[in-house]
Parts: structure tokens; C-alpha cells; sequence
């Protein structure tokens, strides 16, 4: 694991929940983006070389929209930033972790993401990421 | 806010969650500390600039004891680095944060620490933390 990347945190009105965060951080928002295949809309801070990642739902069915049913607005997951997202997913479903995805999918920021199963990691929503480079899609 | 200094996250047995872990980020935990004033054994792992601590409640007074028992395991709060803990406090107060201590206390790893009300930040624990320098105990 290169470096925690980025924290996600559910929500459930981006407009108010950027204002908090702008206020605790001291600092705006440096991007917006839509994530439609997982029905999100997500807003994106810097703290330091790590990110938080504001997730509000923009359907019924989004899983955030479920986690803010269920629990209410909160952490949702940790994301670690890692050199080859194919080897890492070998190496943990062979150390007996259950990931959620076949092969890697595209998320937000520019990245191919995959998820453990909170089961498998003490309760959380492990996220790995893998920065997309301009040679992955040539 | 210099950097997301750490991510609490709240287990019930230490030694099966460091193993846990230890397989999910390829390295061991680098220090265990009890904090007997806050009734927990906490481990740390490396993760980049930032730190992942593991929580085990030492009684069942203890404020990680009362969080799993109402929502399991799980991700807790995340902390933040700052310069200077007493001036962040006094703007955030001033932001209308709802900040739960008066002063400043002492935490785990040699830090100051204080916490800021879930209800103020998007239903997320928020702690601030700020290194103790040689000069501050002299």
C-alpha cells in the first residue's frame, strides 16, 4: 500500500456538507464529480496527501443511499492508493480477503478501484485504488 | 489543517484485527499504546504520511466499548494535524463547531488532542491533534 488516498464520507446534502467541511478545513473544495454507474455525486478536499471524499446519493438505489438508510451520514471508507491494483487483488484474495469486484472498475478521480468486503477487514470498507496512466489507455 | 494525521477505526480484539491488518496493508503495526485515561489499547500501522489506529476498549465504560455495541466494528473517527490546537479550537468555536473539550488533553502518540461533535461535521467524529513539542512539557 503506497499511502491512505483518500477517506469517503457519506452525506446527505452536498451543498451543506461542503460548507461544513470548507469551514472545518479551511479550505474549498477542489473538484466535483459525478459517479453515475454508482449513483453519486462526490465533492473532494486536500488534507495534505490524503483526500476526504463527500459522497451524496443521486438515486434510490446508490449504496450510499442505503449506508445513510441503514446508519445515517458518516464514514463510509477508507481508500489505500496502491503501485498495481491486479497484484493487490491477487495477494489479498490469497491472504483470504473477499473483494467485491472481478477485475477492477473505474471510479472517481481519475481511477480504477476495487472494494473488500467490510467482513473481511474488522468492520470497514476497504477501498483500493490505482491511478489510471495515460499508457493504461493508449 | 497540515494533514489527515490518522484514522481511528474500532475493534473488538486487538490481536485478531492486527492480524487482520497486518495481511491487508503487507506490514506490521509499529507501536501499541494504552491510553488508560480514555480505557483503550490502540495499535498503529503505517499508511503513507497517515497512520491507521486500531481501538480496543480496556472497559466497558470506555467510549469504543459503547460504539460497537451500537454499531459493530467499524470505522471511528478520523484526526487531523494542526499547528497550533488551541488557535484551531478558538476558530472553530467560532465557526459554531461544537467542540467536546474545554482544553486540550492528552492523547495517544504523544499528541494533544481534542474532539469535535459528530452532529457539527456530517454525523463524523472529528479529532484535532497537534504533536508535543520538548519545549511545550519544559
Amino acid at each position: 500500500m503506497l499511502k491512505l488516498e483518500h477517506l469517503g464520507i457519506a452525506v446527505k446534502d452536498l451543498i451543506n456538507a461542503n460548507e461544513c467541511y470548507t469551514k472545518l478545513l479551511g479550505a474549498e473544495p477542489y473538484k466535483q464529480e459525478e459517479v453515475a454507474s454508482e449513483g453519486v455525486m462526490t465533492s473532494f478536499f486536500r488534507a495534505g496527501e490524503s483526500k476526504i471524499e463527500l459522497l451524496e446519493a443521486t438515486n434510490e438505489q446508490s449504496a450510499i443511499a442505503k449506508f445513510i438508510e441503514k446508519r445515517g451520514e458518516g464514514l463510509h471508507h477508507m481508500a489505500f492508493e496502491v503501485e498495481d491494483i491486479y497484484q493487490e487483488m491477487a495477494r489479498l484474495r490469497e491472504q483470504g480477503f473477499q473483494i467485491l469486484n472481478d477485475q477492477p472498475k473505474k471510479g472517481a478521480d481519475n481511477k480504477l478501484v476495487c472494494f473488500i468486503h467490510p467482513k473481511s477487514a474488522g468492520g470497514v470498507l476497504v477501498e483500493l485504488c490505482q491511478e489510471i496512466k495515460a499508457s493504461d489507455t493508449e
